[in-house]
């Protein structure tokens, strides 16, 4: 069944990243793990190593305890290393960008779970990856769904059916929003995740991140893609094509999934760790259309991605500033949109940014909202 | 954009050779009818030689009127003639079977909507097109679903999930069911389809000859199909792969989708008759499993297909005959499974029967169902 292919996994103390050494060690006559990069959770990442054994290590906080036998590169150094057969994106926030990049260069396989990437800079990405032949397979349950339902497909889809929970305030009136605490926004109704991916949900403005990434993913006109609220996150997405014939693709809202189809592309893989679909115990499913009243974030979110250039970088910046915001209790849930939405209208932006554009209007930004809420730290 | 494709519609002047017509008349520039082929209605088969022209005709009944541009040939030749691109067998019942063969071993490309041939002689016909290298498209918008559903796909699928609407009785008593009339009988709530076939979608017969057909399409295992009610009929059917993601196929219930599939496939065509699903209008989907007791004909055809031999064959004869009794009044709606049963009891088996045993059975089981009920015309 071929050989072991060997996967790096940037971000390996995030959720995804954790869940991508689950699937891996499941598997262990496929994938070996050939280097580890992570952030501050030093002890997760020691113990990661002594039982991963990679060749490569990245820390951006203090050097875990290692032996003689792991090599210490930079995260761009990792991402493009001739060894890695797949390179697993799964680092937050920003901190994606500058090694996908340089995993998209070197002509790679990635797994990329990071959205603000392709969000701040799918023009470059995308170009890149044409010239360099890299091929770019989405984590993002949503994104993987449309890109399994396009497999085999001769033609491109004539619209995206982006499917979203609605977040764990869907019914929430807009006076009830605005007393949400962080805890509450915390507790996501279907999917295991990180803080600010799961704030992102409540916000809905994750879905609207995902919109953005959508469109650079799969090519695809703002206008043909369609949120669509569905709560019991089953249906992951839905392509329509041309003759009107809509494939979806569905399980249980479970990430290990879509990380192991990225792995494994093209084949599917037996993993008796992951869950299947009950149908004796699945009753309905439900749909509407996405609230964009009360939940600003999802509209803020498509038109920094329609007017392009730096603004969805300033997005992106703004939306991660506010929601540390909101984690530390300095700001209340209904002020992540106000805020971002006030960056958005500051925001000086630059048409076809290049690299070093994106990553100052990102700091601009971040500054900007920390002004904004009289934070000078 | 290719050639024009030459189709030859066997049972033009049936449902789904009607709605065969309206495809090919929505694409004039893809599609070409080279042959028509009907039954006793002549009058509609003239109006079709009128306007398509068709090089080869046949009538099962007298002949329509028609100049001399035309020439009258056999089903089996017209299936299997070399000027034909693509066999539309949408003939209903036993009719379908000698047609199908004779497509099947000229290597044609084949878009299969009688259920019959393959439930009656699953294992001769997908022998013969392993051969011959035919293509036996799938009509059924269930299997077509799943057939979509599969393209691309590397591996075979562990499962399907074969939907069924339930038909109009869904929630009827078996008091209530006992006094259905054909006229309530004849009215799907859902799909626009021939006598038959919308008979045996009210008792769920026509369900278990979809879950033979499927298991000879895909070569899957009985206990690897499993049948899920949905009365909306969006989703057309779902398949299940080694990982447990699953993917499904969705749109309006309407035949004309499934049947413009068949004659396009790989491509997909625009064509603006056909309907999209508008999402937002659809609110919710719901499941349930099928009651095999209130619908005892599900049982009898998957059981019937197990059994494999000449069973599938008696199953589909005491089927034909018994919804021709209900449709005549002479049976009640309950009568159908019970009358079913006792043939498939009666009916003496043979293992791995030729096509003239086939045939045999066919046609001895007719004749017993008819004295059951003291019909000796």
């Amino acid at each position: 069944m071929g050989d072991i292919k060997r996967v790096a996994v940037l971000g390996s103390t995030g959720s995804i990243g954790r869940q991508t050494l689950e699937v891996i060690s499941a598997l262990p006559h496929r994938f070996s793990v050939i280097g580890l990069a992570a952030g501050k959770n030093t002890d997760l990442l020691a113990d990661q190593i002594s039982q991963f054994q990679p060749s490569f290590i990245c820390s951006q906080d203090k050097t875990p305890p290692t032996s003689a036998k792991h090599e210490f590169i930079s995260l761009e150094a990792m991402a493009s290393h001739p060894q890695v057969d797949i390179v697993v994106i799964a680092t937050s926030g920003q901190w994606g960008l500058k090694p996908t990049l340089a995993a998209v260069k070197a002509g790679k396989r990635l797994a990329l779970a990071n959205k603000e990437a392709l969000v701040m800079a799918g023009d470059i990405i995308t170009r890149e990856a044409k010239l360099s032949g890299a091929q770019i397979r989405p984590v993002d349950s949503e994104h993987s769904a449309i890109w399994q339902c396009l497999e085999g497909e001769k033609q491109k889809a004539a619209r995206i059916i982006l499917t979203a929970s609605g977040g764990p305030f869907r019914g929430y009136s807009p006076t009830q929003l605005a007393k949400v605490t962080p805890e509450q926004a915390l507790k996501h109704p279907s999917w295991r995740m990180g803080q600010k991916v799961t704030i992102d949900s409540a916000t809905l403005m994750n879905k609207g991140l995902e919109v953005i990434e959508a469109r650079w993913l799969f090519d695809m006109p703002f206008d043909n893609i369609k949120v669509l609220i569905h709560p019991q996150s089953i249906i992951h997405s839905m392509v329509e094509f041309a003759d009107g014939s809509v494939k979806a693709q569905l399980g249980m809202p479970d990430m290990r999934l879509p990380i192991q189809y990225a792995l494994s592309y093209p084949e599917r893989l037996e993993n008796p760790q992951l869950p299947r679909l009950d149908w004796d115990n699945i009753k309905e499913f439900n749909f509407e259309p996405p609230d964009f009243d009360r939940f600003p974030c999802l509209k803020l979110a498509i038109e920094a991605g329609r007017q392009g250039g730096t603004y969805p970088a300033a997005l992106c910046a703004a939306d991660e500033t506010a929601v540390e915001l909101f984690l530390s209790k300095r700001l209340k849930f209904t002020d992540i949109p106000r805020l971002v939405g006030r960056a958005l209208e500051e925001h000086r932006a630059t048409a076809h940014p290049t690299l070093e554009e994106i990553l100052a209007a990102d700091a601009q930004t971040r500054e900007n909202v920390k002004q904004m809420v009289g934070d000078n730290r």
